[in-house]
């Protein structure tokens, strides 16, 4: 089947992060193709895969990148789709270089950031498979019943907490 | 006609910043509803709001806001519909305050978070018909037009500096 | 007993950290209601449950929060009652995201800030009573010892090291 | 009549700021005491006005500094009353200067910190008045009303907006 | 003649900046060509301008560009010259946002990262005219000439200081 | 008379701060040596400087920069005087360049840094006078004289603030 | 023998950096006095050490001290003597709170603020020996001296890398 | 063999970062050589080591330090050679420190900046080679067979998660 979303990670030690993008994707059954290319190391080979990604039908492209993390914008300079950003989780300048590099677009042509690393990542899935529901109900209506059980998932907690109350249920988070 | 996209502001200051996302709208033919509501001050105001515009067909909410800039989050967490978020500039705090409170959104509630201000006010309008396009072939169309006007645009200024040269250049920035 | 403060916490996850608030709460003898609800999240619910908690008399509300940290501050939209907000140290960003969010709040809708992670939450606790104290002479006076206190163990530990000098101090600290 | 509040600003030249806060208590009829009064430069002035202030039954201190702002910290070291600390702008180093030495206080010794500048003068208003109105039901049904009020012209404004669009708005804003 | 360096800039608003550079290599009558060329608007146009100025004889390419700065970096991409970045300043994000973009750059694609601004425009001049001066002894005596002015500029300052006095040195720096 | 402090500045672009520091030092009758001198463009004179300041009789040394601002930490690598650090003020990056190019120094060789701008020239004078007052009990006592007046400037401010209320002294400070 | 020097860390946990200001002072044969007294816990004990260091004949305070890092510039207000500033390293706000809340004092009061952590602990005790050593000409030699050992030191090192190689020298420093 | 490239260290704590450089320089073949020197510690030497690196036919000088990392600049004070800096990471201040201590230099003494850590250590090597490459055909060849490689090395990455899915690309990860 034909992906309607096309993932680029910038470097391959950026899939233990993007894998909560596909991860979440499968769960909504939302076909995808994975790519691994760099900006800076294989310029080409994004421009291609872009071009490729517009043909294949993607709608959606998720760009994952760290440092001057120019890789989501470059892809958005070439095409039209949507694109949405993911900055990775750096171990200097309090991550701000790719967090930075990323939403900081100049007007015309807009990266769709989310939050950094794991939470941005799941978020990118859910961001992607929004923009897809527009033109399909049952993907839509999956959403809405993610978001309930997310909802429903903390209220569970909650309950459990008042039950049990917080020391056993600090017990329960050590196991 | 029914906006295909509803806008939020948090404040009528932040009116000259999201007149650039009107304008680009209007520019593309999309038509669209605009609102003032406050997550801190009309928190009711900015739910019945959102529901309103889940019903009359909108397709993409944007939120712009300042400070603690809660609306796009709290709007995203009232609906599965793709919430565009564009942080305010701020006089203080180097304007990290209104970017990280609209990108550090939690797992499985995204914004999707524009370059700061102005350019991300227009940049909203693009991402927003980027989407909308992807079910609209001529809304494409056009995006695929402006992109080659963006670019014909600088085109035209890179020539005309290499006749004119930079001295004669920077007099004409100056008029 | 009803409970003079509610505590909201985002997540299980800030359960650990919010701990100093509670067992402070405890030692002041202060009964307290403890739950989990996300502005994000289950945002009818942190409604409903603010709600519920002016109904029962709670005095003051402690809301702890992470990331693009909202619920300090969808709370205090939807009550005159004092919000205490305690910003849940992150790895990203060095913590301004939590801490910015909660704290720059917009004129006319306070969240009373704390410091960051567990010392804000012993804080919260202690800032609740100095409130609560205001019309409770006998919490007041366990405030007043809980400040002498305090001093005390300061004062002990510097006697202590002009005793057995820093090296030996040194050495228990390790123990 | 006594203050219910005591303000103290580091300098003169933070009264253009917290005249914010003492319009808004004059509005809701809060008898405050307003001091200039500088940790680092009269130390001993600042102990014996937090002395008096809580002889003259002062219920809550505001406290407002910039650069190493530790005149609301030096005065929650001297009493037990609930202290609210209010940043000023800087130009210098985006204002983390201040909001860092009011908000990060160590456990035990809490300061409830507010937005930066003007909205943070506003603010600690507003939350002595939450406070002040836990034991005064008069004090709480106003600030239900500001709360409504504001609210309003937040609606207002907007239904201002949708009469007569925003190019005549951003006119009306001009003038 | 041919260029011996090409410089870009991402747009004519940094015109009024990188005139420093073009004024500092007219000073050493080092031959450059300057285009206006967009990474994210024109990123076609900026390879090929690149691959131009490798046929053309360019030895060092300088990079100018702000918000999420992905110029410099695109071009060293696309070539084995080395490449000068300068970072733009911007009223938003302290700057952080252009520096960051430009200097992190990941392992095998360096681009050699100036001061922020005027001072970065003239310092790439500076830096590119070293790297040149390598295989040209004229140019390099060019250079210990302007350092050697640079430093005596300075000194003549200190003389004029101890002779008039601070006083009517201030003054003269008003005139 | 001999300068018991001599004074780095390293650009005529300083001395408008700087001089906060000569008024200041003028006040105490501390004579000094003012010199412009660059740790960039100037290195041999700001050794030579270093050396002919020992030789004299300084027995402190004052240094302003900005910027990358070496000059303090390059003066205290030649010396074992103590060496006091003002960073300047700067448009970009927040003014965090100057300031951590100045505190940082590594194990071994100190600079007492004191606040940014014109704070901190001020503070420059007064910590190089409570280093000499050390050994001159006649500065000494006019340090402490210099420390009431400044106490009880702010105590008239004060007194002034409770007569004429913070509306009158409003429109004082305007004129 | 009286103390020259009077040490005070605001909390028992920063004994294991302070130790690096002990051991130096005590190499230099510095006679010094610890203590531990808190900004905000023990204010009034921290007063009255410091009027007792000031009769015990100590000519320089040095203050440690984390997160709102009251404690250097509460000392500074206290006395004329010259007093350095220690910002503690912080696992939050990447240590921003500690260093600008001691380092941003207002005009008239200097804290002589020196690096963060275990470098700043050690460059407080040799900014204190210099500070002493300007009426101590045996302990301004012992300074030039260690000056020199730390030249030599590195200098060693040099001629070892020249002798074994990175990859031999690499070895020996994992051992 | 002359060292075409002079590399110094502030420390050998920096050896294990350079050792990218080292060992980058070991494969294209350029001859280097490697100093530990110190702008704050050896500052005299550094002065030395840099007349020396100029007469031994050094082409570039690579400087890499932490904290207020003043040893590129004070390096290229000294010469009009092209000096690379690499900012080392530090565990406090985000790396602020190194970074804008080494790229914020005032004009006319330029530092080529590169990434923070081994990156940088890496593209130092990078760019130093593409410098010194420019009249040296065969090391240019040299460095588009690098490039090749370098992208060689991300496709196929590529095709091996296209072959063998994310999941087990994982697993081969963590071997």
């Amino acid at each position: 089947m034909n992906p309607k979303i096309t993932i680029f990670v910038g470097s391959d030690s950026d899939l233990p992060v993007i894998v909560e993008t596909t991860k979440t994707l499968e769960e909504f059954g939302i076909p995808f193709q994975l790519n691994i290319a760099s900006a800076h190391r294989t310029p080409n080979r994004v421009r291609d895969l872009v071009k490729k990604a517009e043909k294949n039908g993607t709608k959606v492209i998720i760009a994952c990148a760290g440092m001057s993390a120019a890789l989501p914008g470059v892809i958005a300079a070439e095409t039209t789709l949507p694109v949405i950003g993911v900055p990775m989780e750096g171990k200097n300048l309090a991550g701000l270089d790719s967090l930075l590099s990323i939403v900081q677009m100049p007007g015309g042509i807009p990266v769709a950031t989310v939050s950094m690393g794991k939470s941005g990542a799941l978020n990118a899935a859910i961001l992607a498979a929004e923009i897809i529901g527009l033109s399909d109900p049952s993907l839509r209506k999956k959403l809405a019943e993610h978001k309930k059980k997310l909802a429903l998932s903390v209220i569970n907690k909650d309950v459990k907490l008042s039950k049990v109350g917080i020391k056993s249920y600090l017990e329960s988070l050590k196991k």
